[in-house]
């Protein structure tokens, strides 16, 4: 007998999709990750305190928002297998699911949950400073007490990139964006705000060759990448902007994705290109990468797929 | 001095756009309101259990929840007014808006996020069993230990109505649709599937007449819409499912809606027609109602609200 549902992934979207599809008594299977790149519970596992997901007035650490959300899940019925997808056959009905050891699921419907994740600076110093001044969100952290009236810097030269730096002047006193070109590959508008902005400053031709500090960052050691001279500046804040990469391996290309790798979704709806196939949060979401925005694109995704299985029996 | 963002409304949506603008040093101030029909809190505030909000394992009380967001709110920087808003000036900008209280606000953006309104039946048993085994809504109380394998009832005929039957039918025994008319308002495909599942029985050309029971509620007297005679069921549960109104009437008809009402938004946005005006939650949403999905929007929407003014200001 095929599942009648199987979600793959286990940050807030996956999470929200088994609590909703579990109270609907659809007995879904969640696979959570075990350790191909990502880890269980999503990029929330990677933060400090979370402040911004409502119903908690104190705010809740990451790793304990994502602890009780996986309880949840479990109280409601759902199955959790700490296994990896490797591949999934979208070809054939049911879907045929390949865990990474080595088993072979089927599923009447599936929910791609898997998120992104943001690309990181390959620096032994950018680990050891993170989540101690470097972020990958500013909307997330930028409000932190630590942040306020404070130089800061923003790596990345992108949409995301400017906006973050725009998000920051609320904050900062001066705001930095260390770009290792030229020109940005912002929209002009976006540029036009940034090169305006007094708060703001640009560091043109500048990649971080070093995340400098003692047990918090205080400053970055900057390489110039045309003349490939040493520069630093002192900044208690770096956000890290350059990219984040949906974890779609496992698709291999058998849907429909945006140019950015972002699995397509039909308007208002986590409806794939694939008829049973749907899609939450992050992997599918270039805009907003909010924990509360996956959640309930979550509960959505479930709902669609109640309505569609109830559909598919029907006809 | 207008305000940057007035926020209309403090379910979920409301709230949780409050606590992103506040985090944003958008100074934000919500109308929480007061006495104009909703309540402060939303559709919540009249649960008793809410066991599906991603991040409370064992279920927290709406009220709760509610409570919980709004210090939330308070603790980011959010101004919250006790107040209802009587109308508003979508002609001029910046906006202007007038509370019941007489006075005028002016503000440079603005998000309504004022609800909807579950439409009840005007029975004095009706409010005593609310909670005691009517609802109204199946996908959030469905799963509810005290609905298993008992007989259950739906109440109404449109699309709303069977869908929530297909839903009770992974849980009752057998689910009753009661409907005043001889046939269903709801689209072809939708009826067609609750005319032939097993487990539901159409009463056609009946009201309800009664909600009966002790502390519970344990049946329902109905009347028959032609002949006039009356008949009981008995039945633990009883969703009514006759319609939502959306929570617009200070609006005036300035923005677009659709055919029932609900505030049209762009695709996987929260823009309306209005520039500088956004919307959230179930004031927008005819499809999923749920607070984790009014949550979602209303982040999106305090987003789009902060990317919009600087958008302005650097025009």
């Amino acid at each position: 007998m095929p599942e009648r549902l199987v979600i793959i992934g286990s940050g807030p979207a996956g999470l929200t999709a088994a609590i909703y599809a579990a109270r609907a008594n659809m007995q879904p299977v969640l696979f959570e990750g075990f350790q191909s790149g990502g880890i269980p519970g999503g990029q929330l596992m990677i933060t400090n305190m979370v402040e911004n997901f409502p119903g908690f007035p104190e705010g809740i650490f990451g790793q304990q928002l994502m602890a009780n959300m996986r309880q949840q899940a479990v109280n409601s019925g759902a199955r959790l297998l700490t296994e990896d997808v490797l591949e999934i056959d979208l070809n054939s009905y049911p879907f045929k699911i390949l865990s990474m050891s080595e088993e072979i699921y089927t599923a009447d419907s599936v929910i791609v949950s898997s998120g992104a994740t943001a690309k990181r600076l390959p620096l032994e110093s950018e680990v050891k400073f993170w989540g101690r001044g470097i972020s990958a969100c500013a909307v997330c952290d930028g409000a932190l007490p630590v942040f306020r009236n404070k130089e800061l810097a923003v790596i990345g030269g992108g949409d995301t990139a400017l906006e973050e730096a725009m998000h920051l002047t609320q904050f900062g006193s001066k705001v930095y964006i260390i770009h290792r070109r030229d020109e940005f590959r912002a929209s002009k508008v976006m540029q036009k705000r940034v090169l305006t902005h007094p708060k703001i400053s640009i560091l043109w031709n500048k990649t971080v060759d070093e995340f400098l500090g003692e047990t918090r960052l205080n400053g970055l050691r900057l390489k110039d990448t045309v003349t490939g001279e040493f520069s630093e500046i002192a900044v208690t804040g770096a956000f890290e902007a350059i990219g984040h990469q949906p974890n779609t391996s496992f698709l291999k290309g058998q849907l429909q994705k945006d140019e950015q790798g972002y699995i397509k979704t039909a308007p208002d709806s986590t409806k794939t290109s694939i008829e049973g196939l749907f899609a939450a949060g992050d992997v599918q979401d270039p805009h907003y990468r909010q924990a509360i925005v996956a959640a309930g694109s979550g509960c959505m995704a479930a709902i669609e797929a109640e309505r569609w299985l109830q559909e598919r029996a029907g006809i």
